[in-house]
């Protein structure tokens, strides 16, 4: 099947892995040490480290299972210890490895991964050692076809299902019991033995991306396929929904500017801008599905099938035979977890939401109290007292908010998913459903209760920014400061009175300062954020069409924010090869839905709208609840009508497919045929 | 790949061919003629009947090339012409002709359909001829492995795939051109050479299913295997949606009956029954889903992939090539066809639409005069005058019905859809629409404009009763009927005076009469008719408790009609190997939304009701509003909770996938070490 890789005796490429140690761009200057010492003979892409009190004798057999060959049930990838950095502590961990690979095993482990990969005839084909010629980007072994976060991507599925043979423990640690088939990285992982895997950064690449991505301020799109390359189809992905998402909202900008500036306050205008807005809101969100199939298709992570899920680190249970593998591996009733999730989580998260309600009410108590006291007897202390509500109330929304997320998080590990996109799902539904209400409950409360709608626009504009600028603070500015303090220490400690950029470090402690960085959550809160801008400006639009504006602004900065945290910030990701933003979609088509409820009352309430009917509240309710029915079945319709997939890329899969079908059709006639000659 | 196939050489099962044929059972006592002299030496499968003023040339050059060897492009079927029957006559169409297939060749057909056999663990697999003996049911070549209806299929299946080879046109017919690689089947047919292809009844094993579906007067279920096994799992699918629904109906069915028997009129009572239907609605569809896919599953339909679509017979367009398959095809541009979906047909049925509302207020204009008439001075011949109106509109609505649905065809025939599934999309749309409007649009009138509840009831019982029968009559006894008349003629005609059971007719008259049936035109009407009584239980459900136990009476009536009718009345129709109800689930889920939309104002405008809002119409309509909006989201978030397909298919389905791909992994890595031990 594979005759051309193994004409090529395995490790032939040693020499350029070492003319590429030696290149001071990737490892720095004067890090040619030899092997043994510190320093790889291959390019490092992943950085284990292990526990510093692991035993000798589990390290020693980690390793060799790591080295030994696939036939063995190993895992061929070539692993060293990393040396002590220039400027040795006894504080520092020794037990950190590096691991790299071949160019055979990466390709290889890029066929098992079935990685797809643009063909000669410009299709995104799964790739094939046997066939490896006839990709595009396909010149030698040693070249740039597999990108350095693909290769860490396939480098961490090799490392995850390193699986457990007839070992019953890990050698010198007989608390960590083994199950024949079972991952041992995740049970390392889940033990605490193995503290973090991590891909290394690559400084040259790093600076080329970040150069082009936030460093010059310039009216231009984002380099997502760089940042595809860098980081993989899920952070692209991200990034591309962000500038999707800030384009979109540039028509809706647009129209609300005129409202502001000329103080339009007229009833059929605003009908008109909020109509048009529910429309538009459908409209991007569908015509978003069909723009990321066709990043996903180029990208070659629409048609790729995922490898089958091993059940996440921290999934315990009775030790049973799985179903589907016939494995041995711990099993959960999934009845018991339905208990679980209805029983216990679902009464939490209704029982916060009350208590996220009983807050608000006491704010607006003290507001009305507040208000009345200024009211009686204004001064300049009682104009203060004014204040103290809002900022108290949004303090202990945010403290509500961190409790909260600590109480989901551990309720959805409690749950004990096996899965973790069960457990991703989970927990995403959880802290949105929490954060939708925190964001909007008062200004549900103001529009639809006390129907105020000069203070609805108030705190919504007031929301809006104040959230906009806390965010951009915490999520970035905050963590870069941290970490900026932290990279100078240990500069400051390595060149004693020298001031050097970075990239000067020497590789052991360049691994080491890395492994102090921030880790990267997931795309879970920069989503959030949009979500709830998205909820902004679509659920009050007819109230304060600025708001639009006011998130274009926001996105812009947010870019260069998210870019520069991404780049700076944080331990690099490893890269996710997803092919849509998930469970995302669904929660912003569920805010859309939402949103035509909302503003189909808000303008039924409005007066203008009410002098129409001056005789009967019931006619302005009937027509309200109509024409709301109206829209949302029209959403629905223009939903199914508009196809999520672009009809090229229709053509280009089916194409694929019918052709593979047409192989292998002749194939079967051509052999039946000579079957049937050779027996005449 | 397929050693043990063709290690016995083809054609060795005529043996027992010629035993089959010889079985009276099969064809007939007696029937065992020479072949060559109108009965065939195969056991007849399929029927091509072609136009009789065929030339001689096409029909020997159309014989070759089904005869010819897979090789060469042709099919390896066998094919022979019928003789005259017992009593020719001059009217007789000479050109029918039988199709058959040797066994190696219906199992060679059967892998490259892809169908699914079960498998010697159980579960369902595709089948491939190298595996045949690990099948369950698989004994030997001549067994019965493959149903008659697969056996149908696949000579269906292989005749459609016959396809132009360098022919430029039909020898003999130089106006029926061919293009290469297009379908010589379909083009004949859209050129009317080719008159119809239909399958052949098999009398025993039709007598043995009618006797077990509808004979015998028992509760029990349907044979739905038998019924699988006979006519192929589209219909099998029918059947058990109608027993599922039927079944389903039987909870609301058993709760309506004391609303009538105690008259119980209270408002909470309604409530209660109508919340209970809602939610019951959304919940048996669900479960049919899940349903479904279980029949599906056990039938190996559920993953089994669908074959290349291939143009319908009447599609036409400008010659080009088919960007998927690259063969030269008529192309027909997308946009114009959307042009003419949009700016024709959607006006169209909206200017149907508004005609039908325009009907429907005459006739309410007229029993308005009516009744009038008949109060100011009642007489007999005013009574019956009463009446007049009803029948108007019921005969004017069914003309309607029927103007409209050839118009429909007409259309949807003229939007020139290149697939047979888009082709039935757009005209189950329309024609949908249009008979949902017809149906309801009376009673939707009475219930919200009118707002008589009384009207309503009576209405809504006439029009249930008077529609079931009518339904029964038209469907199933009309056509039988007349099916009886023309054969009772054919027997007389051959045993002149005697009196004899059908099944004994020669096999050449038995065609023949078979040619002359009804063709059955899809489950379409069948599933319209289970569609408009789902709405008239669910609709309404708090007016008129009733609805749902007429359902039930009728269903259970109509499992015998429709069983009948498929049994005796129409051809025999080509199996369908559906995985589910396609676009009536859709349908059907539709129609429970509007349900949840009128019960609730329903609910809303009765007296009881508002007596609880009596200060204030607006707070009943916002309550009523904001419960319906809940119902709403209720059975969406219910919908989504409940999985598609149950938990065991879907382990099932899994374990195949692993396994292949375990499969796959394996030999890869044994392979790669096998050619590293060479090179070593």
């Amino acid at each position: 099947m594979k005759p051309k890789v193994s004409d090529q005796p395995r490790g032939c490429n040693r020499a350029a892995f070492l003319q590429r140690n030696s290149d001071p761009g990737v490892l720095g200057q004067g890090m040619m040490l030899s092997a043994g010492n510190g320093v790889p003979s291959f390019t490092p892409r992943v950085v284990l480290e292990l526990a510093s009190d692991t035993k000798e004798e589990a390290i020693t057999w980690l390793l060799s299972r790591i080295r030994d060959t696939q036939y063995n049930g190993g895992t061929e990838l070539l692993v060293e210890q990393l040396g002590p950095g220039a400027d040795a502590q006894e504080k520092e961990n020794p037990n950190m490895f590096l691991v790299g690979a071949t160019w055979q095993r990466l390709l290889s482990g890029a066929e098992d991964l079935g990685l797809f990969k643009e063909f000669n005839d410009g299709s995104m084909r799964a790739f094939t050692c046997a066939n490896k010629y006839n990709f595009k980007d396909f010149k030698g072994d040693g070249d740039s076809f597999l990108s350095t976060a693909e290769c860490q991507y396939i480098i961490k599925h090799e490392l995850d299902t390193l699986r457990a043979k007839d070992e019953t423990h890990v050698p010198g640690l007989s608390r960590v019991k083994l199950y024949p088939g079972k991952s041992v990285i995740r049970r390392l992982l889940s033990k605490g033995i193995l503290i973090q895997v991590f891909p290394l950064h690559e400084k040259e690449e790093l600076k080329r991306l970040s150069f082009a991505w936030y460093k010059k301020v310039k009216l231009s799109f984002q380099p997502l396929e760089d940042i595809r390359h860098y980081y993989g189809e899920g952070q692209a992905l991200y990034f591309g929904f962000l500038e999707y998402f800030t384009f979109a909202l540039v028509p809706m900008a647009l129209i609300g500017v005129p409202y502001y500036l000329f103080d339009w306050e007229d009833y059929d205008k605003y009908v008109i801008f909020a109509s048009f807005n529910l429309v538009w809101c459908t409209v991007i969100l569908e015509l978003w599905k069909r723009c990321s199939s066709s990043l996903a298709y180029r990208w070659g992570t629409l048609s790729r099938k995922k490898a089958f899920e091993e059940p996440r680190p921290g999934f315990h249970g009775v030790l049973g035979f799985n179903p589907v593998t016939g494995r041995q591996e711990p099993l959960y009733p999934n009845a018991k977890r339905q208990l679980r999730v209805y029983l216990v989580s679902l009464p939490f998260v209704l029982l916060c939401l009350y208590l996220s309600l009983y807050v608000m009410m006491i704010y607006f108590l003290m507001e009305g109290w507040a208000l009345s006291v200024h009211d009686a007897e204004p001064t300049f202390w009682t104009g203060i007292l004014c204040f103290i509500p809002s900022v108290l109330y949004a303090v202990v929304i945010e403290i509500m908010n961190l409790i909260y997320r600590y109480a989901a998080e551990f309720l959805t590990e409690w749950e004990n998913h096996r899965l973790e996109s069960s457990y991703q799902n989970h927990l995403v539904l959880k802290v949105l459903v929490f954060n939708f209400f925190n964001c909007f409950a008062s200004l549900f409360y103001i529009a639809f209760v006390m129907q105020d709608m000069v203070l609805l626009r108030q705190s919504l504009a007031t929301l809006l920014i104040t959230s906009q600028i806390l965010n951009q603070l915490m999520e970035a500015f905050l963590p870069y400061w941290l970490q900026r303090r932290r990279n100078k220490k240990m500069v400051r400690k390595i060149h004693k009175g020298k001031t050097l950029e970075d990239q000067e470090l020497p590789l052991a402690n360049q691994v080491r300062l890395e492994a102090d960085m921030s880790t990267y959550l997931g795309t879970f809160d920069d989503y959030l954020e949009l979500f709830l801008l998205f909820g902004y400006v679509s659920l009050f639009s007819c109230v304060y069409p600025l708001a639009a504006v006011l998130v274009v602004l926001n996105n812009i900065t947010e870019v260069y924010s998210d870019a520069f945290k991404m780049c700076r910030v944080f331990k690099r990701p490893f890269s996710d090869p997803a092919a849509n933003i998930g469970v995302w979609q669904l929660a912003f088509e569920a805010m859309s839905v939402i949103a035509v409820v909302t503003n189909c009352s808000l303008i039924g309430m409005s007066p203008q709208v009410k002098a129409y009917f001056p005789d009967s509240d019931m006619q302005l309710i009937l027509w309200t609840v109509a024409i709301e029915h109206g829209l949302l079945a029209f959403k629905f319709i223009l939903t199914f009508l508009i196809p999520d997939v672009p009809k090229h890329i229709q053509i280009n899969l089916s194409r694929l497919e019918f052709e593979s079908r047409e192989a292998l059709k002749k194939k079967k006639i051509l052999e039946a045929s000579e079957v049937t000659k050779a027996a005449q």
